[in-house]
């Protein structure tokens, strides 16, 4: 009974045959050969449009490395208060942007509204060169409180954004759980809704390592090759990388493992429901939930050997708080999670 | 016939093997896991001391995250004019050690020697904060230009580098061909010798994505942890990354691999020695081969399907360069290359 | 009736005359002689211990470098949401730190409160190497909102700082202003009560460019020679700016300047107070008045060559904001500032 | 006897004077008052033609902000071993461009020839991303090792820079001694040789602490304010140190000043010809000879009180180094400079 989280699990067994499958032979590196260009166009034909890719082995490299292109040292980038790049990815977006700032969005929501970048927008000093003005917006989809935007609320935020001078960076390690949940096309909570550039996560939900950054506003990626060397991540073996996306990508299995995933936490989310005592924070929307228990319930059902992390809570609206003697966790579910863990989960409670 | 990197090889089926044999179920990320564990260990077995190691994707990001340990931005790393920090990691040096400087040793020679040390450290700038003392010396083992250094030539740089205050990095992206020719043990030409940390390499030698920081001074490696993770560099799937060492180390694997790598390379410079306007440039004492040809060679042999890159000689001695006419060239076989390929190419000439 | 700022004046009298006194002859540069070393002496005196001081020529690089020698490049500085460090040095902080992190401390109040520390303290993400730590706080003497913390208040601050591993950093830019308005001796709002480093600024009040970076944590000074170099802030005619803080400290000459500012700003928060429509947001505890008028009246002062900021006012608590046609402006006072200028500023409200 | 260095001087009283003039009343900070506008104008009228100009208080920082603004960070900066950039400012050529690299052109020739220059084009990698390319030269005008370069020479190491898409960058810290030499318009040897960015050096020569950062090619200098401030390099009180530049520009001021330096540099290369045992290395163009000596000479000069540094001498040819026994030394000579002194020096030879 796992739910840590979805980067506990190996690679699916459809993206380690692809990467046997390009394994044979020689063929140049550092993605100069055939496997990494017909990716790229798999990504363009995915996304229906034209797009610059390229592919980086962790999540925080590539995010860090796509906001350095969006970004001039000088100048600040905003995001939620709860975004992987402002909590989980130590000081790398100020290291990979040469010193940029990072700006926490004020909201006690678990996803970044309209009103909440107006506000920072319409209050940020403005007397350049004293003050560090904001030169980007990153949104998380699916967020790191298991939200996804909405079609309609991307265009928003990112119509907003671009209307002062900001780029659009989109966090997408959960990316493929918000298309199975939304039911849209990629394209909707991309490109056509503004953004700029996307951070394609795989490897959470499949990959071994993989994700690509994919720059629909191609002007962007200029001086992505040398931003990319020279912080290392240049695999030299690219194709064993860009492979990955191939097997990935394959007849949607991308979305069928997402979709295994979100069914999962739905399943989870109906389980907890019936029990009392046991309160869902935010509408479960892919596959993470957020719930307060009791503490005693928390350390029994660690005791049976559940896996999960407690989750703080400090950013969010009085209401959505625990209460004295209960706490919140979160639980993820997988591309590998089996509905029994999560019958077996329930039932402890 | 590909002569043109090691690393536009694939991985060896055994490594493989290792990674999908760790793919199943949930372990916790970032190698806080038993393979990540147990592949230290091995590491100390092989190198028969205590150590600390961190797994890293690629060798630009092994060296410079190592030398980001070694040294404050202010100060001066000193290495050998072809060295890979220095002519083929971009400013990523520059950018993970926040700032610090490389500094060629000046010398015609395809390995450092003794008196080159000595006459950089003695003739250096020494007024802090002026200028920017040195502080660590870099080794490529083997060199760029193919050559094994000696453990008693290890020794003595190691010696001289630390009685001026320098710490010891050993880039050992080719360490294992430099074992498989040495036929020495392991810790003889490393820490034995002085070196400080290593970057032990496997990715040009049958993995995937692997190379070993691995710091035998331990306490230089205090805030690795911290270096890797801003730097993007900590995978989340840690496991799948250590198991390509498991695999590779198990049963020597390694030293089988590159000591085909190193006779195939025995056996270019055999075929290639008896060949008229031939001429090696270097002793053949690993798996490359620095050969001047007449360019209508060169010409004929790519015009047959041969992969190899023109060397540039700007820095090596006058008797060493190629004349009117001539074309210095390198030539790098692996653990894949094949004898009729080897063959097939020495009868073209 | 200029209350812009008080950077907006020249030298005084005193401290010309330092320089000048200083000018003469050859003198080794870069602080290697007398003029340097007596004013680190005189600065021992003045806070009656021993201590490291370097001479910087803005206050945007003293805090930074400061705050350098304090924290990793993967580590946060706590500070006031509006402190100087986070608004008004644009991402100086980030590059003279090498990439570390600001983190305003939740607060509607002027100044931080302990309760404030300890909330953030407490709700802080803790897991290494993910999370970016705490690793110093800074406080501002007098805040930016003209407040001075009372000695216990420092010393409350620092304890609970240092009990967390927090180094303490003081932005002194109005330190003389503090001492003047609490009556203190200095050292007790610094090294007494916990501060590791003050950066001492002379040059709002009374010098033409000068700021002393003063360790009394001595061991944190280790490397501020190259920090401080390699920021090009080694001033090579080192002489001429320490002979500045000599004449500015001769005789309390500091002190001189900086009670005649606080008076000018009392008499200003005197006629003020009696004024209809105008309310003074803050206590003036120093030469900084926070007022909020009717936009008519400040639009007239304008118009009478009175010279004055409009002040943000997002982060306050709500009853400290302007109303609906009010406006909240800051108005400085400084020891040139003259007592009919501040008449004839209260006569035209 | 002081010939250790042009630095070891205070101001010129015109230049004190004109900081007094400019010191009374209120003035906006930062630059944007009459004094700072004025100067920028002056120097249009001095260069004959437009340009931008921002002034910083030391030469280090005016240095490598203005290298900051020509090349990216994973770019090199071609420049001759002896320079200031890479002998003398720690590693802030790093800092301050964001890690980008120097590289020192071989050369045993007291300034960069034309066939240097070319040579290390030609030879350079050229792999991006895997190499660090050129994008810019710097040359020292006039040099560490006291040679004015002509202007054709200026022109033709421009030319061949700009056709291999490298910017230019002068590090004028004694242009002034090199006008006064080469006798020709400050233009000759900067904008219509090709210079694109100029850092003119007052410090040295007559300032307190002042060089002026001076875009001919004005595109370059978009975001110089924002590079400024975030090193922490722009003065609140501009106006006290552009108006060091409007006292050391009038009349000719800095003309006299530098003719009087090269002149005492003449008189003691004329009394040291005479001396046996004594060579003069360099033709003795500006304010600073090389001059090899029996060491047993230079420790008399030092007992009765000479002051001057002994050089270090690695990289010059051979002919050109002391013999045993010998040292070699710089002696400079600056505006403040006595004949008497340098008569002194010759007669205790």
């Amino acid at each position: 009974m796992n739910f840590g989280s979805d980067n506990q699990t190996g690679a699916s067994p459809q993206v380690l045959e692809a990467i046997m499958k390009a394994n044979d032979g020689f063929l140049h590196g550092y993605g100069d050969e055939d496997y990494t260009r017909q990716t790229v166009e798999q990504l363009k034909r995915l996304f229906d449009c034209d797009l610059e890719a390229y592919f980086i082995p962790t999540g925080t490299a590539a995010n860090c490395l796509a906001l350095s292109s969006l970004v001039n040292p000088w100048q600040t980038i905003l995001c939620h208060p709860e975004a992987h790049i402002i909590q989980d990815e130590n000081t790398a977006p100020e290291l990979l942007t040469g010193g940029a700032r990072l700006k926490a969005i004020a909201t006690e929501q678990p996803k970044i509204h309209l009103e909440d970048l107006k506000k920072v927008l319409s209050y940020q000093a403005k007397e350049a060169p004293h003050n560090s003005l904001a030169g980007a917006m990153s949104l998380t989809q699916c967020t790191e409180l298991g939200q996804a935007y909405q079609p309609e609320e991307v265009k928003q935020l990112c119509l907003l954004a671009h209307q002062h001078g900001l780029s659009v960076h989109m966090d997408g390690a959960r990316f493929s759980n918000a298309v199975a949940h939304l039911g849209c096309h990629p394209k909707e909570i991309s490109w056509q809704a503004g953004v700029d550039v996307l951070c394609l996560g795989a490897t959470k939900n499949g990959a071994l390592a993989a994700e690509a950054v994919i720059f629909f506003n191609k002007e962007l990626a200029v001086d992505f090759e040398q931003r990319r060397k020279r912080a290392g991540h240049l695999l030299s073996k690219g194709r064993l990388f860009s492979a990955q996306f191939q097997g990935w990508l394959e007849n949607d299995h991308w979305l069928e493992l997402a979709t295994h995933a979100n069914r999962m936490a739905e399943m989870m989310a109906k389980g907890l429901s019936e029990k009392p005592g046991c309160r869902i924070i935010f509408p479960v929307e892919a596959n993470e939930l957020f719930v307060t228990l009791p503490k005693s319930t928390t350390e029994r059902l660690q005791q049976h050997g559940a896996e999960f992390y407690e989750w703080p809570t400090s950013g969010l609206a009085e209401h959505l708080q625990p209460s004295e003697g209960e706490q919140m966790i979160r639980l993820v579910t997988s591309f590998i999670t089996k509905e029994h863990e999560v019958k077996q989960f329930c039932d402890l409670i």
